[in-house]
């Protein structure tokens, strides 16, 4: 790794910076100390310090001197960057940071740049009514909040993509680097097409420590760290010290030598016709103590440089005198008043080092990702619906379809470069293969001849890392491009915690007015649950579906599209949605057509509806079939048939529901069926067997308000399963055509004693299944060969 | 990267090892395709061949050969070795050697070393009834299924630790290779003390393609890769080709070299008053072709050593005459004649092959951990319990008097080594500091004067990465060991995927009979969502208990104990169950004792009930007052003082709630209250406010079917919170004393009208709170020195 010593400074120059850093460490400390007095005009007393002190000083300076240097190099070069901060509780630096550049001032106008807006912007910082002490949702020029820990350098990837002119300046923590989603994130350089894409400088902080240990990177040894990091692909650049004068000297050239090269890269890769290669992309490697500049012991203790400066160095101040002056000598050792002016506005030399406006990194529009939305251009998906002559009389192959309509809708977008496609290795596999006619995977590492729609300018991003591509997604969207996730549904669970996360931005976004809405985070979950009959146990979880549902409802949107016109129908309707993450669960196997384009779509504007083709109530049911998802809507249907048959008298009305949150009360979700609606469809007395795609309870969940919730029977998948046949599937979980129609003879009082001999025949033909599969390895020909509406 | 290539096999050796191999690839295949006719003594049918073909061709002779290769040296060497099978698809190769080694019929005795039982185990693999795909649970030796991908290196490391004489061998595939958990987890070396522990010999199997891609790891080069795996701290031996007869010989070699260097630093590191230092371990590359020996080419396309011989290279034997012929070929490539006699019983040769049989890795009771359980030997829990004169007159704090009685459990099973506490860096921040006065943490990494507690040693491992954490826990525990996850609640969200294959993985061994229960996976979430008011939005999340209750209810067990000595009582009881995965959530902070240690164990034993000294009810309540969690607790009973202060005729019941799985039917949990206990509980007919921990639906949802559901009335986190006090918090949810206390007048029809003006008044100290809390900082002084029981 080779250690930086060019001196491009000027002394003027150098001071100049390092006034900057002194600044942004001031009003660093300010934010976790102050209440009053914020440019320590009078000797400071306890009642100038917050009753609370909260907030991470440990990793601030650090963050300081990377934010004021890469200014520098925003200025000398024009340069159009951004920001994404791994260490999020650093939170005080990048708040700062904006606000001495003047993009906080620009978007929160009170907290004005003097002495009341210093004083403002102390007090909010981890205050009640106030902003959290990450780099949140509320801190302008941010995408990346930090507070989970592993997502920047994905998320700067993700921003990067189709942004040719931006170079995303990552700071990954020592810390945030041990996480598993940011260890694999480093191979993200696989994926960039230098000539298409941004550029992505990382700048690893190895400050040395966590909350209470050393990182494991600070205590490899150089050599290891330098192999790593070649290893994952880059060129390493080590800037080392604790002596600022020297540090400021090796950043700045550092800086210099990075950005050099990526123009270099860019340069060389953007000559049109030559073949796109893999550079060794360049970073730094940026060693500074821990808490650095902070107080050097507390108590007798060592701080600066250990992880005792992680949070608050001084934590007695308003009842310890010696803490109190520490504080004060720490905050004066920055010299506030060669930095402010007497009303508290940074000096104009101060000044003239922000980039100008429009550069600021607090004011990068990339970053406020949906200034710079456009909206997708999308095909009419009339045109690619399947026909349907009778409800159920052919099979369609619902993700099929949507591959068509994708690849258009790449098509259609490809001079705006604003879609993306991402999933773990499963896009051929769930039968989106169609979008490989226009584009390809993006893949910027070694090729054979055997290989297949590998291609530097592909829009499709596969990595088996559901982690790194949830990641790049959200840095995309948060950018304000477009894009799918299409992923098997038990393995979705892999980032639970981000789609958490995420939802949780949302939440907060929507409440920030300067925040512009974003394109929604689509999910396509296929190869779910009811058809991992061949991988077994271990594939089969619907759980995505309950995780999700617990974020707030402004945010959630599920959708069990039970065919191929209403999957298309849903879809087209997410692309074109912004600020929701929309959870869409669709098989990728042959099924049956129930509606045809134009019931598709009224059936999925409603949301929910009876299907009078499978009924025969007449307004007046003796029992309610509902269902909710592509296997359900099949073993619902295939009950009524037999039920139809064997009990001719029955009056049955089959309920189908796509938007899953239609169930939940209008009061809980903007959704939400109004009560006389949803009892106009579900009765207040009938019984209601409610066939469900996931664990029956969240359907109990949804529902314990309705009017009729005591009648409601809900099957679905109750975590049996294991390798077997489609239909066993269902049989494990008693969610299959016979158990179905025994439950609706079991709940309707009438039939109870009435249809013993039919009740018996259909427990019969579960046990004849059973013998049958376990015999020759597949399903009784009635069950595999069944059709709706067919004589029987 | 070194390449190996040594000739240590004589002619002789080298033809016995290839005959082994083959008959394992012979035995593989065989289980993909053959229904009958398994020794191929008729020419092959249509009928012959199962009629669904599901199963993974392609990485399964690189694990053959591996296998072949690992006992070889288990027989030279008398080692006690396990295996590790990151590429979980490749079932059949494990399948077949565990049969040919003779563990499989030792597990299953009636699949005899024969013809019938060789059709058996051929029938039975994908098919129903039969076996998964993978290296589930149901195959002898292993520990890490692997469907999900991800898991292996961290299992293998959590085998090797405290098992000196073992080596664990863990192949890596390059798929999984790619995914963030794996990434990291080759970190794992940094906490393996070689003199302690034992050893993991890592196998990166790079045969180049995941399902529709190349592996990342197999394009970026030779120099990049071994940087890499230098970079992470291994010396990797490089074994190349697609000569069986070179790649033998080399994979040989390579072994050998691992294996010597493993004892060498073994050996050197067991000197004792040495310093336990970190060696490069030794690692092998396995680079061979994928689909290796199956058929080069179908129907004009190149299959072998591409991502089409991912699954089934033949598709179409049933109906195709050419792929049924290319079939009989590919099987009879391998010569089946020579290796198993008339009967099917590997001739003796092979059969000489095989490790004996206490050696064999099919039959290694570390994969069978329950065999080697030893009971903790746990101190009296009474002896930590803290003094109760009055309910809630003093503070506790929960999780720091839980590390007391850990440390004595640490120094109880010291000599034993069979404890381990992990967690991402928070021992310290979580309040059990305790366990260092009596171990460390683990770190074979540099160190530095001022770091404390670390020690190569230690039994606490501290890696920021969750993932690694529960991967090295899950592996200590199905090896037969005990430990403790501790970690801040929202962050446990990061391995929902991984406790889902682990609660998968417990629930089908409860229906092994062969599989003696393990440990449980238990886990202490603290730092939870209400006392995340300081680090704010992104650290707030109670949805885990949501995600475990999912998963099959004999295997899950979830606890809120409501302050210190509960806590006690209730990880005493965790720490001593076997086969299910134990959810305990408490905080950290000081918060009331409300029972002393008599109550705790009577009401632990109970996991719900009646809160006498709260209530005023004499049998006969006119609210039920019921709270789960230890903050929900604290806003209850100080609800309940106001109401007694202010509506002194009001006769309130409290009832507590410990487990809380008490609150679902009997028939759906075992843990379930029969229906008359729950209604003398919360009783027929009255309101019951319920406050509890997490997200309230997941209360409806256990309780639904209760006959006084529709009075119930549930407040818990709905996705309301920021960085702001804690008592704010509570506010932000309605969860607050003041709001649970308007609940209760909301709810009593004979309060509605009676109470206007204290309902007024309730609602106006929220307002006051609000306007304290967001100009001072901090909560109300009569919140902050509020207790029950004092004269008000």
């Amino acid at each position: 790794m080779e250690r930086v010593d060019g001196h491009p400074l000027s002394d003027e120059e150098l001071q100049a910076l390092d006034a900057y850093w002194r600044a942004a460490n001031y009003l660093s400390v300010g934010q976790i100390y102050l209440l009053a007095n914020p440019l320590l005009k009078e000797p400071l007393r306890p009642e100038h310090v917050k009753p609370r002190l909260l907030g991470h000083w440990g990793t601030t300076p650090g963050l300081n001197l990377v934010y004021v240097h890469l200014n520098r190099a925003i200025r000398q070069r024009e340069l159009s960057m951004m920001s994404v901060i791994g260490p999020g509780h650093g939170g005080p630096a990048i708040v700062a940071n904006t606000w001495l550049e003047g993009s906080w001032t620009a978007t929160y106008p009170n907290t004005t740049q003097d002495e009341p807006g210093m004083a403002r912007l102390f007090k909010q910082f981890s205050f009640p009514g106030g902003i959290p002490s990450h780099v949140a949702p509320e801190v302008p020029g941010s995408i990346n909040e930090g507070g989970e820990l592993g997502y920047s350098l994905s998320h700067a990837y993700g921003a990067a993509a189709d942004n040719p002119d931006l170079v995303v300046a990552c700071v990954v923590g020592d810390g945030e680097a041990e996480t598993g989603p940011l260890a694999t994130s480093w191979h993200s350089n696989k994926f960039l097409n230098p000539r298409r894409d941004g550029a992505v400088l990382p700048i690893l902080h190895l400050n040395g420590y966590k909350i209470a240990n050393p990182a494991l990177l600070a205590r490899i040894g150089d050599d290891e760290l330098t192999a790593l990091l070649r290893g994952v692909g880059h060129e390493p650049y080590l800037v080392e010290g604790s002596d600022p004068v020297e540090v400021h000297q090796a950043m700045a050239a550092a800086v210099d030598k990075c950005l050099d090269r990526i123009r270099e890269i860019q340069v060389e890769a953007r000559v049109e016709g030559e073949p796109v290669t893999r550079p060794a992309w360049p970073m730094i490697v940026l060693r500074t103590p821990k808490g650095w500049t902070g107080p050097r012991t507390v108590d007798g203790e060592p701080v600066e440089d250990t992880w005792r400066s992680h949070q608050v160095p001084l934590s007695g101040v308003r009842t310890n005198e010696d803490h109190l002056r520490q504080l004060e000598d720490w905050l004066r050792s920055y010299h506030p008043e060669e930095l402010f002016d007497e009303n508290g506005t940074p000096v104009e030399s101060l000044l003239a080092l922000a980039p100008r406006p429009s550069l600021r990194m607090g004011s990068s529009p990339h970053a406020n990702g949906g200034l710079l939305t456009r909206n997708l251009e999308l095909p009419e998906p009339a045109e690619y619906a399947v026909p349907v002559k009778a409800p159920g009389a052919e099979d369609g192959e619902p993700t099929k379809v949507f591959g068509q309509y994708l690849r258009d809708a790449f098509r259609l977008n490809e001079k705006h470069r604003n879609l993306r496609l991402v999933g773990p290795d499963e896009t051929e596999s769930n039968r989106l293969g169609a979008v490989y006619d226009v584009t390809g995977k993006a893949w910027v590492a070694g090729r054979r001849d055997t290989d297949l729609h590998l291609d530097p300018d592909g829009r499709v991003l596969e990595m088996l890392s559901e982690h790194t591509c949830q990641g790049w997604l959200e840095g995309y969207l948060l950018t304000g491009r477009h894009g799918v996730f299409s992923s098997y549904e038990a393995f979705v669970h892999i980032v639970d915690s981000m789609v958490n996360q995420h939802a949780k931005w949302l939440k907060t976004v929507n409440r920030l007015d300067w925040r512009r809405p974003i394109p929604s985070l689509n999910y396509l979950l296929t190869s779910h649950v009811w058809r991992q009959d061949h991988n077994g146990f271990s594939h089969q979880d619907p759980g995505f579906i309950d995780h999700v549902v617990n974020k707030k409802a402004e945010v959630v949107r599920v959708y069990l599209p039970p065919d191929t016109n209403t999957l298309l129908s849903t879809m087209d309707h997410c692309l074109r949605t912004r600020n929701y993450v929309n959870v869409v669960v669709a098989g990728k196997q042959p099924q049956p057509n129930w509606l045809d384009w134009e019931a598709a779509a009224l059936h999925c504007a409603r949301g929910i509806g009876v299907w009078d083709f499978a009924g025969n109530d007449e307004g007046d049911p003796d029992v309610v079939m509902a269902c909710a998802g592509d296997v359900p809507t099949l073993e619902t249907l295939a009950a009524v048939d037999l039920l139809r048959e064997h009990l001719p008298d029955l009056r049955v009305r089959v309920v189908n529901v796509v938007d899953l949150m239609r169930l939940q009360d209008s009061t809980e979700h903007p959704h939400g069926l109004p009560d006389p609606e949803f009892d106009a469809l579900f009765t207040t007395d009938k019984p209601v067997i409610f066939a469900y795609h996931g664990y029956p309870w969240l359907i109990h969940r949804l529902t314990y308000r309705r009017r009729n919730h005591e009648n409601l029977h809900v099957r679905g998948y109750i975590e049996e399963g294991t390798t077997t046949t489609p239909f066993d599937m269902v049989v494990l979980n008693n969610l299959d055509r016979y158990h179905l129609a025994m439950d609706v003879i079991d709940r309707v009082p009438a039939l109870r004693t009435k249809a013993v001999s039919v009740r018996q025949w259909l427990a019969d033909q579960r046990v004849r299944h059973r013998v049958h599969t376990t015999r020759y390895g597949e399903d009784l020909p009635e069950v595999r060969n069944w059709r709706w509406g067919r004589p029987s």
